[in-house]
């Protein structure tokens, strides 16, 4: 079952802490034959790597993968890929402090509560630090499905959503938020500035479109393809809330407004009039675009001092210093498309195991 | 890994169809020598059954659970538990016209498309009475987990929101809507009896609320508490969202206003001033009660005529007869609870076999 | 995980004790479109039946199959296969002593070690009964498979091997041992009775052959097919050894003695001199035929008393009473069969799923 | 599921190939707190290392484990526990042509079969090579049962095997053959060099006895501990057979003869009076000691020219020089040994989170 994997027939295994030497992933189940080197990785690595903005935490990571498994000659062996990336920029005497009390919003106590103990230096393995694993994974899995466009983007940025009238896809990756509406990357400049300079946070909203997988894959009833996708997305840090489709909204729709109508297509495939569904029904996918949403609550590390108490029981005060995101949901966004790529590969394989 | 079992030490298995002669759970890892009996059972899954108001299907079904293995005078032997409800009041008949076209909503055309064909009588494998077999095994869980208590309860149906200050916990098992306000709850009986004589549907949002759990519970990375939670609920029928704590409204919230700041208890514990992270931290319990609500759409059966397409190809619409739920929302929320029960119930397992 | 769960894609869950009402099978992931009803199932049963010959225990057990769910028209939907056989013959007064004190050789102890108590009745969960649980599934996963003929016989009886030159294949189902070869047969039909006679009991090799399946099947490194069989095999009730190809035999030859050659065949297949390794390399099918044996105790169950102690810890002598199989590796063979066919048919799913 | 990894709860995951950079284990599941660092590890390597005697391969590794993650000042977090050997003595070239044809009785043929291409250098992926990860693994895996003790030793090498009554333990770590019989060990010091010197190679027996479990572990029915131990050492490269207690011979006994008859223990547990079923019965362990054989096959690689067919599927003639144990039985000693381990931390676990 493991803790740390995820996956059915592709399944991957991260490993690493904050402030460890490395930390990394192996992709099992991967079909043979794969065109793949450390190239093909990086770039999305690089995406997500902290240090690229004002707007995302100093830390200095290069972040470069090494695959030290699983490939020959530029290609896949059917055998797993170990994926590492070393860690350079630790700086563990920035976190001293954490040892000793409980920082509210993080894992501190949780931890500390089941385990006994934790490695307090950058929160050890409940740092989002681990999202590079997946990432690195996901570049593996998109080999896996290059049928499928996998688009991640901000809608929502501390309380402040994009104009949806104002969408232009080209727009994602010129401005550090992965926002699609170019007015609103220049209001949230100000509000990460904001929070940044008052020793706040915020939290933001990023939603996923998968474009190009056919209709069929997902599987009733606990291997739902929502159901998957909801997992994945609820395991990334400060996660806390996934919706496919309409989601909330579609708690307000009635069943004719819900609805989404088919008419014949020209391919002998439905054309669908309306995608409420969000490209997904009875936990199988339509072939319509897969959408869903992600709710991320705002950076806990914060310099605000906040009550807590110390490992001792005793009250306390607690500043956390160092070197943080103002907004995680920022740098979540290439996260996001990895889970859902990483998802969509383990439904393919499964969807022709059993189906052929 | 299966695709109709769910949990990982304490797992359950559902099989069986809307028509077929019966469905069933299997329930695999209870500990043994708890005591067990079909009475222990059978009152929750009263609270699901349908036909017992006018606000829900008026199929006919006693829903009788038999154990038929897995306990032995009186109690669980640590063998796996078979549990079996007969289908009583199929009427095959009602569902001629669902074999030959496609119901908006349903998901008809996604299991054509994966399997080639499908059982169309009462949606198969898709019906929501697959429900009532996770039910049953949701009453085993609750064995496991003496120490918690679960409770949900509806929180907006059609669009209509309770009122958070007239909430009253006695309320929820006096109206047909798990509806924790009682002129809400009056509210709610025109919202339903409207939808129904129009030939729509509307939906609800549940809320569920676990008390009693300790901290602990829960591991990261992929098995995370919450994680898991969120791919329970969104395999429950017509669900398109899930969200802890304060779910989508952390996003609008900044690091202060979002953290739960803990002072020393009197045991040693923390208290915690808020519970905006509904109880889960690093994807583990905090101690604190676990929220979580989940968006359920509007019944996708409705009498009001839909655009859709034939096996055949051809352009149709669609009126879907028979005795549907106007607001499965309605008897979601027993399932939801069941889910819960099971999720902690496994988790509970989990974190002794890891922790001791 | 799942204890009483096997498989990876096709999977099954068996469930039911010796003497409660019913036993059965769940098998999940099975491909859609398959034919299967009752008549393709019955007849693998009736070959494991009980009391078929005065050479096995005389319960009587019809053994009737009943398809409850995942087959619709005479196909196998995708969904569950729900296969329920019910105990008619159950007799629990005869198992009364057995309460009280543990058999040697049998799960007694271990049971109350392990769970505080048991089902004590004809051995409850730890019943050889299970088996046609398994020997049903097994039918579904030869529906996965028409491509591979598998053949279980006995090969070694009370110590008694047949005469490999005068090896026939249509001996096998002529004669109540499974057994190839006829003057084995006759010469065991006296060691079984000599053993019935003198209340004792004999053990036995069962040998299991598989044609047909192509290579390529199984996977490196925990996912063996050899490593599959082996975990299969040895779940089995009274199973002590499993050996794939020579086995242990291969340990007492040389390199060159234990190669298999190759040369070219006709279509361009490889055509192999020799079958040491059974079919199976690096746990991966070679396209040989697949060959493995097991081992059987002699059954535990027999007249002749034994020292032994109670549940409250003093010493006892028991005598096994009641209608136990002389030599339960008779009765065995269908059950590797059935193994056999349930391994095979995962790995044939698996392999589509990496591999296309 | 995952095709490289094993276990349940304690679960391993293992990656890398011969002439890769490096190989290594991810162990997921491990308790926290328990005190490990590589120091603990080193051992069993240097135990399992190449190049120690003239009696294996001279390929020259230090394999050197690092650890990546999961242990904090010394202590294990309950965290993924990464282990990473570099390989420093490749030597590629010995192998080029093992890239035409195919070597029989090794995984050659069979992953070209299956994958369409492989990694032919020094087997890639199907080398005996990565066992030394499981070693590694298998060192945690004793730190979650410091209440077993296990051993691992030769009872036969090339046909000869030991005497018995020569048993001597002190022995086993004396001779560089794992052989517990001093005369035995001189004697298998000339099959070794002859067979080395001959071009061939020699097939050897392990047996492995593990003391100071207690009754309980283990679990019906497809979780049975000897289940686990068949697949586990079934795994194991040049592994052809498996038998627990007394194995094939057991189809040997009667009744009477097989039991392992009780009397009362001084503590209230029960003394048996022999182990013919060597430690588990209905797949629980019942307190005894454990005790399993496996049977590897003579070395595959072998100077003696084969008949065999080359990826043009012509006939080819194939020698395998290169640095090739003469018995690879010899080092799969502490593999066998780490493999017990594996599982039984694993039903340590899995026994805890169901029963307590």
């Amino acid at each position: 079952m493991s803790f740390n994997s995820f996956g059915r027939v592709f399944r991957f295994t991260t490993w690493g802490e904050s402030h460890g030497p490395a930390l990394g992933a192996v992709v099992d189940g991967c079909p043979p034959g794969l065109s793949l080197d450390e190239a093909d990785i990086q770039p999305w690595l690089d995406k997500r790597r902290p240090g690229t903005s004002r707007f995302t935490t100093q830390r200095q990571e290069p972040d470069r993968v090494r695959i030290l498994s699983g490939v020959f000659e530029g290609r896949t062996t059917g055998t797993p890929i170990s994926l590492m990336i070393e860690n350079v920029d630790q700086r563990s005497k920035d976190y001293s402090e954490v040892a000793l009390a409980y920082r509210p919003g993080h894992a501190d106590y949780a931890y500390d509560a089941k385990y006994g103990f934790r490695d307090y230096r950058g929160g050890g393995r409940s740092s989002a630090r681990e999202t590079a694993a997946r990432v690195a994974a996901g570049a593996v899995a998109r080999a896996v499905i290059p049928e499928v466009r996998i688009r991640a983007y901000l809608v929502e940025l501390g309380g402040d959503a994009i104009d949806r009238a104002a969408f232009d896809d080209a727009e994602i990756d010129r401005n550090p938020f992965f926002c699609p509406d170019t007015a609103a990357a220049a209001r949230w400049e100000e509000i990460v500035d904001g929070a940044r300079k008052a020793g706040s946070s915020v939290g933001a909203i990023v939603e996923c479109v998968a474009d190009g997988l056919p209709a069929g894959w997902g599987a009733p009833l606990y291997a739902k393809l929502d159901s998957e996708l909801a997992a994945a997305c609820m395991s990334i840090n400060a996660v806390k809330g996934v919706e496919i489709g309409d989601g909330f909204d579609a708690a307000r729709l009635t069943g004719e407004t819900n609805a989404d109508p088919m008419r014949p297509g020209p391919d002998g495939k439905p054309i669908f009039l309306a995608n409420h569904a969000g490209g997904v029904a009875g936990g199988i996918s339509t072939g319509q675009p897969l959408v869903l949403r992600v709710a991320l609550k705002p950076t806990s590390s914060i310099l605000t001092p906040v009550e807590t108490i110390g490992r001792d029981g005793q009250a306390a005060d607690i500043r956390t210093k160092g070197r943080h995101d103002p907004c995680v949901g920022i740098r979540a966004a290439p996260v996001v498309e990895a889970m859902v790529a990483l998802v969509l590969a383990d439904q393919k394989l499964l969807h022709r195991a059993q189906c052929g």
